[in-house]
């Protein structure tokens, strides 16, 4: 009998894994952002209803973002830029996958602390350069992990956190894009 | 002579791509995210610092990022999901894209707001199905924009964007991620 407690409800993800099982729509989410821009690079994008489980849902408050350039950039740096949220999400999910995990298999964690790097030769998105990318050349995460558990117990749930995270096959796998005027 | 003026400084990012066509070491910038586990699959996410132009950097504030799930996963809702994360990240790089090629092109912009709206089948995170993938199916971006242009430039403007767009890049094309423990 396990006495972990990570604050995940893994009964209830188990549960939702075999409800959706034998309800394939409900498990068709759909997640939503609206922006504004501002002024210069500067743009607000909010965050508050999504759809899922067949209806309209909505997070338990509205979150607002602001996507700037730092001045190296000639601009007025009044939030991160737009690829550094990139990095934002992927730890999330990792994290949040390392705990889900973590529960699942009943240890306890204690901290769980990380760092995303991610490498950008910005000659791309200037145009400087045509063979250079615009996007990460590649990106680093370092995990620091304090649990009631081994080192290779620690590596195995980072392995299965990325197995089944949603921006790390985001990121390492295309995603088709469609952007439209109305 | 143009007199649009979106806030973009166009010179300041012509004389980058000069200089950094001449000195590559310079564009290769490296953004980064530190995260600590709070509780759950709650995290937090700070920004503050990146290195580029040869030399560590430092954002005007430091930016702090909520990550959870919603109710109906079980969660406590803290903040907005990690794959959201990512339609906020595109949102704000197609933005600072118009307003750039728009400034680049003379065409004074009145509005830009764009929806992001990404498809995701939830089994993928939860193991129910095997073969559906646990990144988004699909991303879909609409902009309404009000500019002094016609509709074939204004779509001009969105198909360059997406173009030089770091984080369209990111989406659309694998990157190389790599997870280690400490």
């Amino acid at each position: 009998m396990t006495t972990a407690d990570n604050g995940v409800n893994v009964q209830a993800l188990l549960d939702a894994r075999q409800a959706l099982k034998d309800a394939p729509d409900a498990a068709l989410f759909t997640w939503r952002a609206s922006s504004t821009w501002d002024h210069g690079v500067h743009s607000t994008t909010t965050i508050e209803k999504f759809h899922g489980l067949g209806a309209e849902q909505t997070h338990k408050a509205q979150s607002t973002f602001e996507s700037d350039h730092p001045a190296v950039f000639a601009a007025e740096d009044n939030g991160i830029t737009p690829i550094e949220y990139l990095l934002v999400g992927l730890a999330g999910c990792l994290t949040a996958g390392v705990a889900s995990v973590a529960q699942n298999r009943g240890i306890q964690l204690r901290k769980v602390e990380s760092v995303v790097e991610g490498s950008h030769d910005i000659r791309g998105i200037l145009g400087a350069d045509s063979d250079v990318r615009n996007g990460y050349e590649g990106i680093k995460v370092t995990f620091h992990i304090d649990a009631d558990a081994s080192r290779q117990e620690i590596e195995a749930l980072v392995a299965q956190s990325q197995k089944r995270s949603a921006v790390f096959d985001a990121l390492t796998n295309p995603t088709d894009v469609t952007v439209e005027v109305a």
